[in-house]
């Protein structure tokens, strides 16, 4: 299994979104996404986080916050487990990204981008502020077949 | 990297220990041990969680805390990463299992037994009942040579 983070990085009632528009056989070409990547040998979810943000972004993480635990299971692509941040406190400016475009979207305006239909799960989650949650996403395809949070189907 | 979970399950102020003694060259050999095991494909963390608990103790969980994550890095084993949780709701009577003895211990005795350096740490995280944590624990051999608490050496 696959094991990755990823994170929102916020500033004024904004989130740091990357639009996969670079990488050659991309499975998130055209979406939106959050910043993130795999977790390398002998790394803790935050050492990547911290790692991956400042190698995407330019950034340096001065705070995060762990959100939850996400299990993708798939039909087509390799099984992963994703650890979801939000980060409110960093320093440094964004510089270009070689995976996409890095764009500040207004908070209420990320629905209407072209996003994973199982992102929308937890971006409502994170947006609600909910408590730490794990949920699990199943996919066939490009299609969520079904949904469960802290062990229960919704 | 290995994917576990591992819970103690709690009952008038006891947890239910797992004393191995049965495993051939088992890594846990004498040591006291929550209850738990290996995620298996298409398992969320909670799926995996109470297919372990019911298979190791015959308990059935009602209701789960889930407590924190747990990076294992090791120079002689492989890496693990382990979903720790409590239990305090279930339903059932404990049966026997074959990797060894499990008894209710009064949680103010735990820290007298045969336990790894780093469970310790943990342990005592539940115990006081810090809030969800990310825990990275580094061994050599069996001895603990580094600890980071939420991305911060401690």
């Amino acid at each position: 299994m696959k094991l990755t983070t990823l994170c929102y990085i916020e500033k004024d009632d904004q989130w740091l979104m990357l639009h996969r528009t670079k990488k050659e056989e991309d499975a998130n070409a055209g979406k939106w996404i959050g910043v993130g990547g795999k977790l390398e040998n002998g790394e803790s979810p935050e050492n990547c986080l911290y790692r991956e943000v400042f190698e995407e972004t330019g950034l340096k993480i001065k705070k995060h916050r762990f959100r939850g635990v996400v299990t993708f299971i798939s039909d087509i692509w390799d099984d992963e487990m994703m650890f979801l941040y939000t980060v409110g406190d960093f320093e440094g400016s964004v510089k270009d990204c070689d995976e996409g475009e890095l764009c500040w979207i207004a908070k209420d305006k990320i629905p209407f981008l072209n996003l994973w239909e199982g992102d929308r799960v937890f971006i409502e989650l994170l947006c609600k502020d909910a408590p730490f949650f794990s949920l699990k996403l199943s996919y066939e395809g490009d299609k969520l077949v079904s949904t469960e949070l802290d062990g229960k189907s919704f």
